[in-house]
């Protein structure tokens, strides 16, 4: 019998784990919202992920459950495991990723270094952080929000009166003063084994994952170490199984901090689709079966990902495909089956080799010929 | 609009073809001739590959018709060419894949160095053969003979009596003292660009691929050049579109001779998934749609693949995933999702990395794992 992996939701996440479930004879089942979404070619059913019965239905052919995004509620995980259906990230860990407010709480407990937070409940509470944290703080619902969305600066209450308006608490975070933004994925079993890939630097855009090099330029030493003793202590200390994201502010007074969690795969590590021996993908499914996990060493001394977002042109993007794969033949491009409306992740190119400076180049170069 | 290419047979070839798809944005369909063949996930239709109607419907929403396998019949083909859907490879080259007689007299007419051989109509035929090649011959059925089926060693015309019996012509070839064999795998698009992997040592065993080096090793000089020169000359003579595998001998007195040739995806090509910049099945794509080749250079300065074929032992093969991957984290595991039953191929296993021998030690050692 092969095992059978349940994903929710069919968005890119869920169609990039469909090539590692093919090469590695794992039956990959998703539950999509509707037809035509990135990870259709492994839907078996369309449903809601919000609904307890969709949900429940999916889940009772799988040997696990897991996600391409962090929405479904508690409540629904709580069934499909009273169910019987083993499901990773387990609910108890997924809440740290559901809930920002929690997560901090959860992190502090465990020691965890973190910008400077704050719970904000009314106006007041917002007013005090501002006057602690020099007059600026970044806010975000504790739900909800993802690349950029649900996170605001500010310097005054007012700026959130419309979040408080709707009644649930919300994060205020210290402002930090980073010199680059890091990101260190691992991979985590039920039964505890551990494997982490090389720390890599992302480069954001629009609170857009834009760049990422891996491993982190100038990261040999301790700040290689440092992340991943971070992240070891999270996915120990939250029992997170499956690939767990964290984002890291590297401080110009060399401090490292956690931004955010992800309990998932994860856009800063698309790159070891083609630069690791193990993909991020194929570890997912090995860790949600609880199988042992693959090497995360890199296959190559560099790799740059650079995404690809819906530009104004006309046409689709495979339109760009002979001119893009003509000039750059070493360049794997990976597209997610979405039309390139603006702004709109909707694929990536992978670049490795040995010198970055020209990889960077190239990989810059293929993008923007998909871009238009 | 993506790009779409219909792929006649449910094969691990097809199936294999699936995460290059995937990752390219290309829409891959496949039709296959039951239900539970390993390219199951992307089977669109089931029909037969020998019906005409089957495969004209098959075929007429899709930008291009390839195969899993060479076994469609000229006159199915014709009719998909005479609806307008290209077909690659060509039925015009394909047929020099099916009919093995007929590409004996091509690649002769090309000056490609083979074994002597000869047209078998009658046993006299044979015993003729037989007194100008010491006595010995390998006797093929033109048509249908696939993994050491349909392939015979003789010593006398008896031993052919009931193929003749059929009234179907066979090829009689020189039993070739060879010291190994070598593979070149090219791609060709329509439009003519070619693209060569390095040439590659296949070791056979009973007349099945069973383990294969890339790239060959004592092979950095004049093999390597003439093996790529044969298969560029048979690509472009032939008129090859998509993946050519042309088989070499490499004789005890220093030559390479042609002993089989496929137009697809090849089994000595399997080790280009981890080992090579573009896998065989993303540039089978690629030529077949007529897109720009990618490189063909190698990721790593060695690859092993090593075939697992079903053997004595009861169970399923992910039954052995947990002692085999917490043994060898480095090593890719390929399972085509088929039943392991004794002798079929079932699998396979990918090593790359920078010592041969401790490379060939680990794949085979993860080999035995699965086929237990």
């Amino acid at each position: 019998m092969p095992l059978i992996v349940g994903v929710v939701g069919g968005g890119q996440l869920a169609r990039m784990m469909i090539p590692a479930a093919v090469n590695l004879g794992i039956d990959i089942r998703v539950l999509a919202q509707n037809e035509g979404e990135s990870a259709d070619l492994a839907v078996s059913m369309l449903g809601d992920h919000r609904n307890v019965e969709d949900v429940l239905r999916f889940a009772q052919d799988v040997d696990v459950l897991t996600f391409d995004h962090e929405h479904v509620p508690q409540e629904v995980l709580a069934a499909v495991e009273a169910q019987g259906t083993a499901v990773h990230p387990r609910p108890s860990a997924l809440l740290y990723a559901q809930d920002k407010l929690l997560m901090r709480e959860r992190l502090g407990a465990l020691g965890v270094p973190m910008p400077g937070w704050a719970r904000i409940r009314e106006a007041a509470d917002l007013d005090a952080f501002l006057a602690d944290n020099g007059g600026r703080a970044v806010v975000k619902t504790a739900r909800g929000g993802y690349d950029g969305k649900g996170v605001r600066v500010v310097t005054d209450s007012a700026a959130i009166a419309d979040w408080l308006a709707l009644g649930d608490d919300l994060l205020a975070e210290e402002l930090v003063e980073f010199r680059r933004e890091l990101s260190q994925l691992v991979a985590r079993r039920p039964s505890g084994q551990l494997e982490a890939w090389p720390v890599v630097e992302s480069v954001q855009r629009d609170g857009v994952c834009a760049e990422v090099v891996a491993p982190a330029p100038r990261s040999a030493g301790k700040v290689a170490e440092v992340a991943r003793g971070i992240a070891e202590t999270i996915a120990t200390g939250l029992d997170v199984t499956g690939v767990l994201a964290v984002e890291l502010f590297e401080t110009t007074d060399e401090r490292l901090l956690v931004n955010e969690l992800a309990m998932r795969p994860h856009n800063t590590g698309h790159w070891t689709q083609d630069g690791a021996v193990t993909s991020q993908f194929e570890q997912h499914l090995r860790a949600v079966l609880d199988l042992p996990l693959g090497s995360a060493a890199p296959s190559a001394p560099w790799s740059v990902m650079i995404n690809v977002l819906g530009g104004p042109l006309e046409g689709s993007l495979t339109d760009r495909y002979p001119a893009l794969l003509a000039a750059h033949p070493e360049v794997k491009v990976h597209t997610y089956g979405k039309a390139p409306r603006p702004g709109r992740k909707v694929g990536h190119v992978n670049v490795v080799g040995e010198d970055l400076d020209d990889l960077v180049y190239r990989a810059r170069a293929a993008a923007a010929f998909l871009e238009g």
